[in-house]
């Protein structure tokens, strides 16, 4: 394994916002992940201090001589700053529970941040597949080929019954979840968005807002993920996710079609009502920043915008977040702070001259 | 007298909207009207057509031998287009019940559209001199000065006991009205135009929004004039008038001095959005445009923005209108293609970029 400054990825593109891949246009990233636990250890809730330490301590033991790994990172979470713990959450590289109650949590974080693994979260080993754009197929191959290594050297609690066994009865069976973080404003703009949240849990899905369980939709992005990991093969549930997405997809770009043709006018306005404000607010929350930077998106999308790709707006995506925000500026930064200095990193990469 | 071609003046800027003069910062413009009637004729609202007819011939040949109007032009209401009657409206040069039942109705514009007399609106005559900025002595020097020589070939209506006789009482007596145009962002962003509001009541002085009687105050715009014409000298009206307009203009440039101190991030956040929004929208309403021009000519004054000047948001705000849209394009325009009209032409004017 290999050292990590956090400080040099502040300015990487995280690789959920590297906006490049398949249907890049209304998918922003997939992302597969595995909930393991070790055999002969009690569940991280249920475990002693010293229990916990042993799973730390023979999890890393195994990973420094995984060659899978032997470019990834680790990092023991109570070393690193608090500043630092939320700036790994912002990047999708762990949980916001991942960060509280450190003591004895890891985080293995792979080359160009598309492999994490949390150890010591709600399970020993939560290993995570991070792709931008469509790339189900891709991501479950990385995960079960990492999986089937570490296999090699780890028992991991498994029954012949249920499968898997997890601290959470939803994780058990497969331990699988993979979910695709897609971008429906067309959807959402027709008010169309209500019926997909519908067929989608009728499907055994469950759609979501940005930032994961209980979080709103923000700036029209949702997350659509497999609800049960129960009863079904990996295969089975990676095909229905696949099919209900590819479904969604097509909505979302007959929609737009539907803007183009029947409202030009009214999406032009605002599109660019949107773009106008990003590129002129002096104060503005990560809330606001989010749904202009999907208005613009869309406009980039549409090709009613030019002169800005969809790097540029994930770059501003990744950038304003609180954390990110108090790296850059190297300092801490209240909540009125951080939306003035996220206005000026704003115009700083699109501002329009005014 | 000469002739006059309305479509000449589409792209002449309205005086009213000169923006130049003495305290054109928070001064927009000041209207000085006197109302005459005609001895031996009833009042217009009681007058048989005959009569009316009789008014408007016996005026426009005093009008057409008198020295001072030598320059002004002419313009009998019914043989000009609704269109064109709005426009005139809309310049401020007549009143909107003068626009309306048009038989028998005049008006003379004077050269640069200083000067305006409405024939046969509420009274036989309604003068007006009409000046950019805080000009009240010197509007009504000229406006004296008309009547004066008015009164050398005409005779008034007259009462020894209440002086000049008009249609409604609240003119009678002197018949003046003076009237200026602020613009008063900063006690409006602040909370104290209601303060200013009951201050002026008192002081037997009418504010009122920017189309006059009865409107709403739209951008920040609010127009002071004197309530009563009886039982004062004019010399009582202006002084007056002119001490409450300027006690009104050290408060607005106080608050202003106070949001440049205390709250200029907030203050500059809320003009560049303004700004952005103006030159984004692509479909915007004359409200929503007053509003942001508002915003704008604040940033101006404030040195907050440049590269724009005060004329240019002037000219916006003259044109906006739905008369003079309408005849920019030269065709009748629905409520919403003025909207999308309008959006283009601000563009158009100070459009930046996308």
């Amino acid at each position: 394994m290999v050292k990590m400054d956090l400080n040099d990825l502040v300015n990487e593109k995280s690789e959920w916002l590297r906006g490049e891949g398949p249907r890049s246009d209304i998918v922003m990233s997939t992302r597969v992940r595995l909930a393991r636990n070790l055999d002969g250890y009690p569940f991280f809730s249920r475990a002693k201090d010293e229990q916990r330490k042993n799973v730390l301590e023979k999890l890393v033991s195994v990973f420094k001589k995984n060659d899978l790994l032997k470019d990834a990172a680790l990092i023991r979470i109570k070393d690193i700053s608090e500043v630092d713990r939320e700036f790994l959450v912002e990047r999708h590289l762990m949980s916001q529970e991942h960060a509280v109650c450190v003591e004895r949590k890891g985080l293995v974080v792979g080359k160009g941040e598309i492999l994490s693994i949390m150890i010591n979260e709600e399970d020993h080993l939560r290993m995570q597949i991070l792709r931008s754009a469509l790339n189900i197929r891709e991501a479950w191959t990385a995960i079960d080929a990492l999986d089937t290594s570490l296999g090699k050297s780890l028992t991991f609690a498994y029954s012949n019954r249920f499968g898997y066994l997890t601290a959470c009865p939803t994780n058990t069976g497969t331990g699988l979840r993979a979910s695709v973080m897609l971008h429906l404003p067309a959807l959402e703009m027709t008010g169309q968005i209500e019926k997909v949240y519908e067929a989608i849990s009728k499907l055994g899905l469950t759609i979501r807002g940005f930032y994961g369980e209980g979080s709103e939709a923000a700036g029209n992005f949702f997350q659509i993920s497999n609800q049960v990991a129960l009863g079904h093969s990996e295969g089975d549930i990676l095909d229905n996710l696949e099919r209900v997405i590819n479904r969604t997809i097509s909505r979302e770009e007959q929609t737009r079609g539907y803007l183009i043709d029947k409202k030009k006018r009214e999406t032009q306005d605002g599109i660019f009502r949107s773009y106008g404000t990003l590129k002129s607010a002096r104060i503005i929350t990560s809330r606001e920043t989010i749904k202009l930077l999907s208005a613009v998106r869309l406009g980039v999308d549409l090709g009613i915008i030019s002169g800005i790709d969809t790097s540029s707006l994930n770059e501003i995506l990744l950038l304003m977040h609180p954390a990110h925000l108090q790296k850059i500026n190297s300092k801490q930064l209240s909540s009125h702070e951080r939306d003035i200095k996220r206005a000026d990193m704003i115009r700083g990469k699109i501002g329009g001259g005014n």
